[in-house]
């Protein structure tokens, strides 16, 4: 949270001061967000502070096409079989935070809660979302975005087999002061041994909801959320409790538990809709950095935990940073209503 | 996290990339954190990357002596009875995240799972440190300090009255890549309507380990975690399971569940500690932006729970962002070990 702020928000003719500030809780997230209007700008004044140039071109980056020597091994590449002519291309992560050379001794392992330290086994792995350098994942059309999600969910596949795998995270970082240290279009798996605490509690969440009302909330996104846009398969919604200003959802329209069991032609469905979000948070927010994240289910979910398990795709632009507030808390401020950003999205024009 | 990292760290002679990466969860975090020597620096090398002038002076700073009359009303000053040359004042914060005329509608209010809605009421106050521009907090003598310590237990002692309160989170922003928008040494308190996830999770895991071993977790600091300096009533700690790299606990020695309850010789006891822990911190890491936040227990905790609740200071020196792996897991990675932590700054010299 920025701190007291005599530097005056802009209160602008239509300013939302009016309302009251007010606690929401999402099942989803089980975080509880502070809106708080005081502290608002206009929807429409929400910009980018620092807008990169999202990716600067250094004098040699070895995730462009030609370079692939200089790069980690690859994993595999689309399409297949060596061709040099290759669209995307998924490697080994060349600094991983997990090792893979370690699932012997994973293997023979055990955690108490009063030392719980266990080995630090696991994937990490990038996926070069084009050859060339000047791309963007936003500048590909519906069916090259699919080829990249279906790349996603090819590695997932794969890593699955490993026993002592029991969460993968997706996510993308772009501009540096997302966390990308490479400009050039990427994203990154992290394949993990451990259930992460953030996708426990999810699915504590979840799970109340259901219990109460026999529902899977997310099933529920457009009664519960703001709609924006959706495609044939997918809605793209402001979250009832948006932890994030301008925070987006896309998510399935059937019920479905885990993002890998996403068939081609979804794929490409949801390709479109992406690119279209992502088009029109960079259009509405003068280019910002920005992060998405696959929210998917354990692995190793049970038959009873489907029914309240749903994944979806979580976009954030990076618009204002976490003080110590949010780090002590874990409640967040956001000076924004979704209500009003589901507006502001929809309008958006992109001709 | 920081992308994919073919921008290489720096391996130093004295690397420690012969260290397999390990995954550790504290009871008090509830979180797993990778600790990941392959990204690692060695662990001298660590420097913050944009070292600000930690308060530059704008052209008008309404914190400073003199401009009282241009912030929103005071609530309390030091020495009191309006002194004109106060060295510490407590004023609400002109741009409240909480709105503390909620009360009455805060009292008729219900939530539940399907629409967890409540109303914004809590309070946001802005404690000035100084009366000087030019003086940041590790500037002031143990006493001052203690005096900035005992003002905030002043302000929870009032605001811990009101029977919507539910937890008070006291907090520091140095620096604007640490969330301050005022340059003014300063910190916050937040009194909140809801007890935070944040909390209820490290109640769940403390608890969890005084039902396993009949000890508080934080008790045992000295073997579980990794010292650096101790007090006469104090300790200051690299946790076990650091979150970030170079963070550093402040815990009573003393078993005590809130902070509020500290005497006015313990104040001046942890004013001493936290003095030399930030200037530990700002020598080492090239003064870096940093927060700090007190960790306490709910207003309301039962008696049952006070045997596992004991409050700490959590100092984060801000080093590097976070990207979308952290926003999607919530998990961390840390590239240096807290062992290596505690030895660089017990040994850090400030002569």
């Amino acid at each position: 949270m920025a701190s007291p702020s005599h530097a005056p928000p802009d209160h602008g003719a239509d300013s939302v001061e009016t309302r009251s500030p007010e606690l929401r809780k999402d099942p989803v997230t089980n975080r509880w967000v502070i809106f708080s209007p005081a502290r608002a700008k206009r929807p429409t004044d929400f910009k980018s502070k620092s807008p990169e140039n999202p990716n600067p071109k250094p004098s040699s980056c070895p995730f462009c096409i030609g370079r692939e020597q200089e790069c980690a091994p690859e994993i595999f590449r689309v399409p297949p079989d060596d061709d040099p002519n290759w669209k995307i291309r998924v490697i080994e992560n060349l600094y991983p935070a997990l090792s893979r050379n370690l699932e012997t001794q994973s293997n023979h392992q055990s955690a108490t809660v009063t030392s719980r330290s266990i080995v630090g086994f696991g994937f990490h792995d990038v996926v070069i979302e084009a050859p060339l350098h000047s791309i963007q994942l936003s500048d590909i059309d519906p069916v090259g975005i699919g080829d990249v999600l279906i790349a996603y969910r090819k590695r997932i596949e794969q890593v699955a087999k490993h026993d002592s795998i029991n969460y993968i995270q997706v996510f993308k970082n772009h501009g540096a002061s997302a966390g990308a240290s490479m400009s050039h279009s990427h994203s990154q798996i992290m394949a993990l041994p451990v259930v992460p605490p953030t996708v426990s509690s999810r699915l504590d969440g979840t799970k109340d909801y259901f219990d109460e009302t026999g529902k899977c909330c997310l099933c529920e996104a457009t009664s519960k959320h703001f709609v924006i846009d959706e495609s044939s398969h997918f809605v793209s919604v402001a979250p009832y409790a948006s932890t994030y200003p301008f925070e987006v959802w896309i998510l399935p329209k059937d019920h479905s538990s885990h993002f890998h069991h996403l068939d081609d032609v979804k794929a490409v469905d949801l390709g479109g809709l992406l690119k279209l979000m992502l088009q029109k948070i960079a259009k509405q927010l003068n280019g910002p950095p920005y992060n998405y994240m696959i929210h998917t289910s354990p692995l190793k979910v049970t038959e009873s935990q489907l029914p309240y398990t749903h994944w979806f795709l979580q976009i954030v632009p990076q618009l204002s940073g976490v003080g110590g507030f949010e780090m002590g808390s874990g409640c967040y401020i956001n000076p924004v209503f979704p209500e009003d950003v589901a507006k502001v999205l929809r309008e958006v024009s992109l001709t």
